[in-house]
């Protein structure tokens, strides 16, 4: 089946996203034109998801370069640099953003002898590469994870991992997906997700459009459908992964790790391998973005606490290996110890 | 300190209540005046809380009764049946509802050789007896679970325990109180608790009209701050607890009692015996009450989902036995077995 959307384009001289802040009741897609713009709707979840903040950055760089001066190679270097460190700073956990900077600077250093029209082509075409080869690692994150799934199955899922927060086709949903494809009947639950409701928002629209029967629950509902025997897999994304096997993800992540923990559900979590952060080896270095306590005590604009109240609202939490059955990556699926699986996908 | 709201109060002719859903943004008392009013009140959480829904419950019944007809025994007694059926017929978890019927019944029937105007007259005393009782209880509540809480503690509470789910002091919240009132420095995380948000806009409203030091969180963030080491304790209420001390409470306390019992954290449950259920030996005999998808699907009347999505609204989870280190009532406070402590205090 074709993509019911697509989560973001290169078009020439402008980047096209899809606003993910107004769906499900508005489907609307935005022209980005300046890099400033690109970190504003990275800051503000225009465009989310680990891998898909990784496109839209290397994106962001070929297009910020695009204006840079190609008669002044000092001037050239430095709008490189300068761009480069503002992308990085618009949020700090999904380690794609970094990994996707990384990629171009490496990139850029490589095409130094070049002239600087030649670089910018350069940066285009590796820009509209990195998101050719998200769709392809998805698709393969689906081939690697799906027989993971039982025929008849019932799967929690928290937040969004599908192919909003890629390129397309998803890693938790592209899994559910490819099962689905498979002829599997499944169900699927969506956590709500709180505060930003991307489980309510974005992942039942998704799932809808791709005809998968999904039943949304509040964040809070999960533990007590496991209670009931209702839920028999749980399948998540990754906006980090330290080499042992620790994931960040969307805060309440690990309460449904735990949960399943306790259940005897398996747990698993489905990432690229540019999301496995090779230089850190725990998720105690994980560092985890705090955003406005507004996100909390509003709902849709709406003051849902009394307005002076202390509200902490952190945007990721992270679950330790040990609660992990498996982690899903394009190469296959790591097991408890993760390090050793991780060292044989990288060195292949 | 004296209690800085009036939950509900017998006003003559009339019931006097503190709307909870307009919370906190306004602070609006509105009267009842008929037993339609009073179901409508209790059904859409006007007035909400296993006790003081017991309370409105009394007196819903006393205020049915004022305008029945004195010179038709009959019709009289079928009255009184019947609003009896009415008031019993709005929610089917919170057994303190069911309780107060009862009261009210055995009454009726203790007083069923006197004159219309006098069991009237009764009716009322009793309902008004009943809201100073509750007040009564609660604090013992508090002092019975005071010594539960250690100078310093973080303790996390879901839903409103508070003073507005009961006639004034509260349960969970009457505890914390009580310890604050000995001069502990203590400190809440709220849960905000979806779908209708109790958490921020009633239990963050109470305590910083007590001063006590609160802060919000969205529900999945609580896993992660046992994690951090950052709570001490959880103190919750119940709506229906078993004799074997399996408790009902609002949806998601079954998953903070997991992830409390996982990070080794006491999780306690503060209940007036009214809310134990001597009929039934287990909690897979308390009826869920399913509310309107509407609840999840919808935030302050915004639609944060596809309209059209299927959504599952169950009002409260079952947390065994097992997992609850104490079940605090005004006669002290119950451990495991349950049933042991439960007949000895209803024995005195």
């Amino acid at each position: 089946m074709e993509d019911p959307f697509r989560t973001i384009e290169w078009k020439g001289d402008h980047i096209r996203l899809l606003d993910q802040t107004l769906l499900p009741s508005r489907e609307e897609y935005i022209a980005i034109r300046t890099v400033d713009e690109m970190c504003d709707a990275i800051y503000r979840l225009a465009v989310r998801g680990a891998p898909a903040i990784g496109v839209a950055a290397c994106m962001g760089v070929a297009l910020g370069m695009l204006t840079a001066p190609e008669d002044n190679r000092e001037e050239f270097d430095t709008r490189f640099k300068a761009i480069c460190a503002q992308i990085s700073a618009t949020r700090p956990t999904a380690v794609n953003l970094f990994w996707a900077v990384e990629r171009m600077e490496k990139l850029f250093q490589a095409a130094s002898g070049m002239a600087p029209a030649q670089i910018k082509e350069l940066l285009v075409a590796e820009a509209i590469a990195a998101e050719r080869e998200d769709r392809t690692i998805c698709e393969n994150i689906g081939l690697m994870g799906r027989d993971l799934i039982d025929d008849g199955d019932t799967i929690l899922t928290h937040c969004n991992a599908g192919g909003l927060a890629t390129a397309g086709y998803g890693t938790a949903l592209g899994v559910i997906r490819a099962a689905f494809e498979q002829g599997k009947k499944i169900k699927v639950f969506s956590d709500e997700t709180r505060p930003l409701n991307q489980g309510s928002r974005i992942t039942c629209w998704e799932l809808q459009k791709l005809a998968i029967p999904v039943t949304l629950i509040t964040d809070s509902t999960a533990g007590s459908l496991m209670q009931r025997g209702l839920i028999q897999k749980v399948i998540v994304g990754a906006d980090r992964i330290a080499f042992n096997g620790d994931a960040a993800n969307k805060i309440g992540t690990y309460s449904v790790a735990v949960l399943a923990h306790y259940h005897k559900i398996p747990f698993y979590v489905a990432a690229p391998l540019s999301t496995i952060d090779k230089k850190i080896d725990s998720g105690t270095q994980i560092r985890i973005e705090e955003r406005d306590p507004c996100e909390v005590t509003h709902i849709g604009g709406i003051c849902v606490a009394p307005s002076d109240v202390r509200a902490l609202n952190y945007a990721f939490d992270v679950t330790p290996h040990e609660l992990i059955a498996g982690i899903i990556t394009e190469c296959g699926v790591a097991r408890d110890p993760f390090v050793k699986d991780f060292e044989s996908f990288f060195s292949r």
